[in-house]
């Protein structure tokens, strides 16, 4: 039994010494394997894994290995367990842990900053300096240290948060993408009741982006994209008006819905070089752009524009400035309904079929589910 | 004599109905002509024009029309009087003006919003939503209304600054552009002691960058650029580091100096493709960018680079949040030489060589100043 | 018929050169006048006054004159016309004014800074250092400039807001108070969704704030008082928990509510000895207090309490930084009643009973309303 | 040999396992006493001890006992060892720590937040909800884990900074000081140049206030105190206008020197009832209080001031925001002396000495400072 020295473990929820979990193999291999169950240290708890969102950059990790392998220049990361939206049960508490109890539903985010750079410091742990080094404290579940794809995870209690009976298991795997997108409406202030925003590309961060701004009370809140079907889901979830780039030109409709000036906000959500000139020219003087998306190679880019009307761009990287409670919050009481966004739900046996769900849009998907608690009946398997 | 209606004036201080002042004629053209002396409204005074420093914007204004033409497809903005960065004295007080006193020696900002929109409402008087607009209350003295070339100038109380005794009319043209350095410093936080700063581009704004940086106690300061000339004096002004891009790889030596992980800010004054794309790349994990210059054309740009890494780009119009005042102080004070960018002298009736001077870098021209005291003697004048 | 020079009528919408007022006698004293119907000057708009909420200030300025004739010694402040919660009807503009519309109902902010201040220019209108110089440009209707118990009253385009057709004149004259909770909430960090708040006192302030901090998903949400049909109302608002006072210990139940630590925000709006303390005593290391209203005479304040807990106290001054720009759209999006607080309406013409009703309570009025569109029928009133 | 597991040691830098201490006994005992030298974890690192400065507070916990006992009705805590403003060369790293080398000079600030709670997270480590609690990983060192009057004390990486070989060891003991008042500017705003700033009370905070003030380029600086011997010093650190309260009225001539408004920051660093009066009557409408000094029970004031004036009032613990690091670069650069407030020095085994001429204002002493190295030869001592 699974009782590591200076843990809390209870009777009444046992824990297995060893554990299933997807794992890395070469680029687009993923195998089912056992592990030890891993073990939380100081300010850390061990989760037990009940469902997991699949998000882009789950597939580029097992398309292309780890951000840490890519860019250490480190070979092809194998073992490592990818999986970052993920939410589940408390099972073990770390040494002093007080803060949480075994069995409780929590979901988590994704950044534990190390707590000992310059930024963490500063409050900005999504931003540690000691990004991809665990010996210094730092862990980003599914990016540098092992993530969902399993059993159970250890998680820094900083990014764990509880989950309201309310709330289901798959509506609470899309907290963190909430979050992300309501740091985006933080850092560009945070007060958007009564201001235009205009959210550019109906993914999962974008429709989430539109249901924060109404959330907050933006007006007007208009969303921008190429497929009709995603953008009837922003309506859905309280977009004022959508665009389809392919019929109307953004820029023009947007100038028009605002009297002329252009959008105080801008949440590039898309990542093309299209789409950021767009943003370039649709906001106004003295307006600003949260980038949470982006193009792969350098892009043509009207940077005269952004000098001469005193335009502010935010790049953003992940779920900053506790924005994930915040966004717990506003679903927790119903403000918005991000389950809209939840399409597919498989067992965590299919994770390959869900990927490919993901990868390949199957049937329009936007968010798929994994469920993880049938795992353990599970052998082997492969994509 | 001059006395208009509800305009407080001085015997002490005449002022003439009449005065002279350089406006344009086509593209290049410039005509020293009669013209009215211009009446100060609410909340304006007269300002006797004393000294101007000429900026490299007028010199495109001059060749290309003021902003207001330009952007509204207008016709070549004929009788516009340009130049902005001037001071001079206090010659009469628009009604109900008793923040200023005729006599006191002033220098000036260029930006008065309108007071009226929504982002003068929030303080942000440089992103005036009715910039150009003269009857809504906005003026921006030389861009788009009359500016500094001249005998006279009106200014909303806003925009003018007293300047100190122990300070000479040249040092006290510069102080608009320290406030544009000191406003780009404000906007990336302000609070700069003890972090590290690149300043990229030594012209008067950058090398001012350097000055205001080091007075308020940011370490290491970084110049770099192409002329050693430059460098040289940036290095007077207090540059830690000077990097002549010719020789060496600025993005190298900004990791090296900062432990590996890049500069905390970085003000970028040149506006090329190459100094933007360096700007991105020797920025660290959450630190910010001021754009303070900017190329023509769309340049390649690595937004990947600024959303990985959670970077802040700010692009900076003119010299906002009361920057300016700030700027005067830490001059006042004697913190730094502002005037070892000023390099050239001549009488206002020699504006044509002035220009040259500026335009041509004739002698490695870097702050050409006009004093304008000597004008009344002269008849006539074109370039 | 009224038509001025500069101003813009309408045909469609005829405006009387004279109108009723009511203005100030000796102390207590209030009369129906006739005045000539003002006129608006550059930015500012002619609004036909509709409705007036009774505010707990205008019952002091009847009965001590006006803030600017206290502070200043002068005289009691006769002629003056008090009333500064109105809306209204757009019924003539201001030279160059495009921003609004004849005909268009509109309610309306207190602040209109001068606009040439220290503090205006950075956006803090409502801390104008020109407060109550109306030759500065300084307006704060109902205090020192006319204000809406009349028929007319003249307003800067700053310190209007369109009211949508869904929402009814009496709820329209709520707003500018929703707009000062929310000039508190804003202070306070404005980010409070999940963060804990109490509001101390249910007054109209503090029950829009109870309405304001659960519109922007705050939680808990605490409000304290001493009379359960008050307690009530912000029950039905959204408040998680009330505390009767004269019960329960406020301090005590809040430490309970927040694990102990206490809250992160506090607001004030009794303004007692007592509550002061108690919000000093309920806030959190780190947590701020606002405060909205305030006792008359010196209190004992433990200010160490303050220091050692690093708690910082923010004393509002009406409703700054566009604060009722962003209350507003709560309101038309329907994110909560604020007409709750409405509970009683009288013709303007009993405007003296209205105010009975107002300061004593009658009924257990909270808000009440006075119309003011049948005023013109009526001769003269005294209270 | 101290050679702990896990911690890195250098043979040219020996380490005794045991080391001289001063500790707490009962209420103002003090003694010697011989303590294993402790051992870094995880982000720390071990300091030897090289000079220590005396704060009030170090008096006040000898007297009275240390926080954690005082706040938690503890019995008296004995055994502590006091003293938190303290310099002294790395000794050993704890497991993984490359930040610091071992041989390095460094200075120390107090407060380790825990990183794991809101506030930490926040970035407000000076506000840690789990102050006192070092299991949780809070520590500050001095006042609730052991301080700097002895050989040796652990240090977390995030409060020791480097000390350049151009500052003396006194010197460096001052950064800390520095640091706090550099914190309450940086709570107020920090764009402090060309502001008005009162300081109050010419205690080591104070005058340190004044010249960081006017480092920052603040204009005018004014300190108001008691003492002229003190004030004379204020004057060396760049102070204005120095105000003895007992020859005039701080508030008029805070008035008289800003034009009749009132000041825009006040820094209180004396902490009684009159002077937390003064600060609120001395504010300029929309200006910022901060409290860096407390009286112990409650006082009367003022709160309808703050409200009706919109000033805001900034409680502070600590040195927060990094400030110390700022501090640091000013004094590194020489933009003040802060030795001007360095009036006595002793050896450590002087140490009772030190505190009685600390105390007592021996020869009007304001910063006594105590080096330490010497102490290994004394074998014992008590007051």
């Amino acid at each position: 039994m699974y009782s590591p020295a200076g843990v809390e473990t209870s009777p009444e929820f046992p824990v297995p010494e060893r554990m299933k979990a997807w794992v890395l193999g070469g680029p687009d291999e993923l195998f089912l394997r056992d592990k030890p169950t891993p073990i939380p240290g100081r300010a850390e708890v061990l989760v037990r894994i009940d469902a997991v969102a699949i998000c882009a950059t789950d597939l580029e990790i097992i398309h292309r290995g780890s951000p840490a392998s890519i860019q250490g220049g480190l070979p092809f990361n194998k073992n490592f367990t990818p999986g970052h939206e993920y939410m589940g049960t408390v099972a073990a508490l770390g040494p002093h842990v007080d803060e949480f109890e075994i069995g409780q539903r929590v979901t988590v985010e994704i950044h534990a900053g190390c707590g000992q750079c310059k930024r963490c410091r500063q409050g900005m742990y999504t931003s540690c300096l000691n990004y991809g080094k665990p010996e210094k404290g730092h862990r980003a579940n599914g990016f540098t240290t092992d993530g969902g794809f399993a059993e159970y995870a250890v998680n820094h209690i900083n990014t764990i948060i509880r989950v309201p009976d309310s709330m289901s298991d798959p509506e609470a795997t899309l907290v963190v993408t909430a979050g992300t997108s309501m740091y985006g409406l933080t850092e560009l202030g945070g007060l958007v009741a009564g201001e235009s925003v205009v959210v550019i590309g109906p993914g999962p961060i974008g429709l989430l982006a539109v249901a924060v701004a109404k959330a907050l009370g933006a007006s007007p809140v208009v969303l921008t994209g190429t497929r009709d079907r995603r953008l009837a889901i922003g309506t859905e979830l309280g977009a004022d008006r959508v665009v389809n780039i392919g019929n109307e030109n953004p820029v023009d409709i947007v100038k028009q819905l605002t009297g002329g000036i252009g959008a105080d906000y801008v949440i590039e959500c898309a990542g093309s070089e299209a789409t950021i000139d767009q943003a370039i020219h649709m906001t106004n003087r003295g307006g600003k752009i949260c980038l949470a998306a982006f193009p792969h190679e350098p892009v043509m880019t009207n940077i005269a524009n952004l000098v001469r009307n005193n335009i502010y761009v935010y790049g953003i990287r992940g779920e900053g400035r506790s924005a994930t409670h915040r966004a717990m919050e506003l679903m927790a009481e119903k403000r918005f309904d991000a389950t809209k966004i939840h399409t597919h739900t498989f067992p965590l046996a299919d994770l390959p079929t869900a990927l490919r769900y993901a990868r390949d849009r199957v049937e329009d998907a936007i968010k798929v589910v994994v469920t993880a608690r049938e795992t353990s009946a599970i052998a082997s398997a492969a994509e």
